[in-house]
């Protein structure tokens, strides 16, 4: 190439998809689509690349830092999307005929120049899921079913759904004695507990000048804390829906950091493999007109789809996934012949069978094999002098051993019942 | 927002793609990859941000100063994706275990600062549809049968794949007597007969150094050549196949300006409505190498996605596309009578309806079935208390405004058949 060997690699924190990759990548996709389709959930699509305007001052100093940001071609101030919730922002504030509630999910790339040491990607796929408009705590227990669908259609062993909201919170705090501007403070540190010892947590809390009486006092009181009226019908729905409901629990020390919550807050740990929080939400009443959109109450979701996926591939939860869409491989067994060959193709692919035709002529059968177990093709094929004296085909099933001289005819039949 | 009122539009040639136009982006996609499934292509992703070593060099200077180029947050010279033909090389050569041939396609957006005022975007979907490692006919076959059916499932009324090869222009470009230094500039003037006036396009030969006689002896020869062997045999391997072959014709006047094609040369043209060039691929048997991939054969084309979108858009060529994925709204009636009209809606969608449930309470039936109607969800049920008592619902069709009063479990089927 004439450039640096090590610049054929993709940049890091980026990957390249092969096509046993996008099979699970894909599946994962269609799953998730079906899901939210269910719900009523339709799909957005935004552009790349952003003003610097719509991009900053929207999520603070430290993540301003891992934005992308260039001047384009033209000598304007852009960058690349950071995440899906600002553009969903930015398509309310100027699609001012939006039917609401708008409900809408958006799985796309996004790009955070993220330590890649921690294992962490910089160009991630997002999946959100996010109903503007509505105050109904229907809304807030539809994204907890959402949430707990694809988490199930996904196939994952074991996962708990964590609720709370930040009004339990926030009698917590004042039960517990604390003044209103320690309440986002202790909330961000309390967050905190699921990485960090209790000790730690209360050294911290210390810190920020609690002293030790509150802090004592936090921990008893959010130990017996239960749901505020909202969260309580938030959860009468969720009961009447036929949901696993031992997936979801009220848990009063989630807290979540982010500071823009307004009511419920959501957070799915995984257990089986650890991997901690896979999707993360709630509702954030104020945050689309902050972000410059309409003044329209919100609730929604994250779902760390590339995270989802590789659980789905080291854990090989998907165990009957092909890994590849090609049914079967038609062999050439001699130039003579190859007519032959293509006359089979051409008759799969017109009963709607996903058929490969060898592609280079004068090559053995057993290298044409080859190829077939290479790529994962479970039928092979044979036509030779034989089979077109006597009008029938070899079939063979890769998996099996299996082969059988049959009629073209029944050939079709034979692949698609497996 | 405290931001500029037009930065809240997207940035000058991209776009928002709403929940209507998505669905028919999605049903071209899911269509594309039928066809691209049935030949045996798989799909590739690649990043889309490359090192400018891997984008610099390899498209022309004029095309370089239409790249996305810039420095990433750790300092890096990088860019956005060109086209999606660099990125195949470029995972060719760091994938030396790749299954040869490798037939892939590969849906992604590409940026380029194109001049908007021509209409064109400056994110574009790009569909490339390449086999790499065989020198054999059939591969470059199959990729007139992908245009071909690709252009028939999108229900494309007219159009024409015109086919030639580099060897064809060559043997014409001799016969007409021109110095072999003049075949390739020769060729790039010929490419503009479709835009050009023929007299325009002998002004430019005219102007590149031909004497008149040269001019004339081009056209006439054009006027008789015929397909060499290679091409001979490709049209036999197409007319082989079950395709309409009224759309592929042999064109030796067809060029295309590009200087690394090798054998056979394709282009799609459209005719109604007249759009120009929809498809335009080739064989490339040079280009991996010189792009820094493996030396290996190729032939592909590239499906202009975004142009065929809105094609299919402003033409209403789907008239039977529904503008949204939901099914059915669930109204609620009174608040008294939410959880009936949750627990219908829990049914619905455990039998497989993608159902929505108004999610306000409060709001009067008329403002609810505005709702469904502005979405153009198709199906509206209603729970009134003489519903609950004879425990039946009210199925309105929106599209007929014909409505009764049945039992639920006669609902699923009515809406499944439509």
């Amino acid at each position: 190439m004439g450039i640096d060997k090590s610049k054929l690699q993709p940049l890091k924190g980026f990957r390249d998809f092969l096509p046993e990759k996008m099979i699970i990548r894909n599946e994962a996709i269609r799953r998730l689509k079906s899901v939210f389709h269910k719900y009523g959930f339709e799909e957005l699509q935004t552009p790349s690349v952003e003003y610097q305007e719509v991009l900053l001052g929207k999520y603070g100093e430290e993540a301003e830092k891992l934005i992308y940001l260039f001047k384009d071609p033209g000598g304007r101030d852009v960058g690349l999307r950071y995440d899906l919730t600002v553009p969903l922002a930015r398509v309310a504030a100027s699609n001012l005929n939006l039917t609401l509630p708008f409900k809408r999910f958006q799985i796309q790339p996004v790009w955070r120049a993220e330590n890649t040491q921690k294992g962490r990607y910089r160009e991630v796929y997002q999946c959100d899921v996010d109903t503007i408009g509505s105050s109904s705590p229907i809304s807030d227990a539809e994204i907890l079913a959402v949430v707990h669908d694809t988490l199930k259609i996904l196939e994952f062993p074991e996962f708990t759904i964590r609720v709370n909201s930040r009004g339990v919170l926030f009698s917590s705090m004042e039960k517990a004695g604390l003044a209103k501007d320690k309440w986002l403070t202790t909330i961000q540190t309390i967050d905190k507990l699921d990485k960090k010892e209790k000790s730690e947590v209360e050294k911290e809390l210390s810190e920020k000048g609690l002293d030790n009486e509150q802090i004592s006092n936090i921990f008893i009181v959010l130990e017996d804390a239960e749901p505020d009226d909202y969260l309580k019908k938030v959860f009468e729905i969720v009961q009447s829906m036929k949901l696993d409901q031992d997936h979801i629990i009220f848990d009063p020390r989630l807290a979540r950091g982010l500071d823009y919550y307004t009511g419920p807050i959501f957070e799915t740990v995984v257990t089986e493999p650890k991997i901690g929080s896979i999707t993360g939400g709630g509702r954030y009443d104020k945050l689309m007109k902050s972000l410059g959109g309409p003044d329209l109450p919100a609730v929604g979701t994250t779902i760390g789809l590339d995270r989802a996926v590789d659980v789905i591939e080291d854990l090989g939860l998907w165990k009957n996934i092909p890994s590849t869409n090609s049914q079967v491989l038609v062999t050439i067994f001699s130039p003579e012949l190859e007519n032959n060959s293509l006359s089979v193709t051409e008759k799969l692919r017109e009963k709607g069978i996903n058929t490969e035709v060898y592609l280079n002529t004068n090559v053995r059968l057993d290298k044409q094999l080859k190829y077939a177990d290479k790529k994962g093709i479970k039928w092979l094929i044979v036509i030779g002098p034989e089979e077109v004296e006597k009008n029938t085909v070899i079939l063979k099933n890769l998996e099996t051993g299996h082969q059988e001289d049959i009629k073209l005819d029944d050939v079709v039949p034979k692949i698609n019942n497996g």
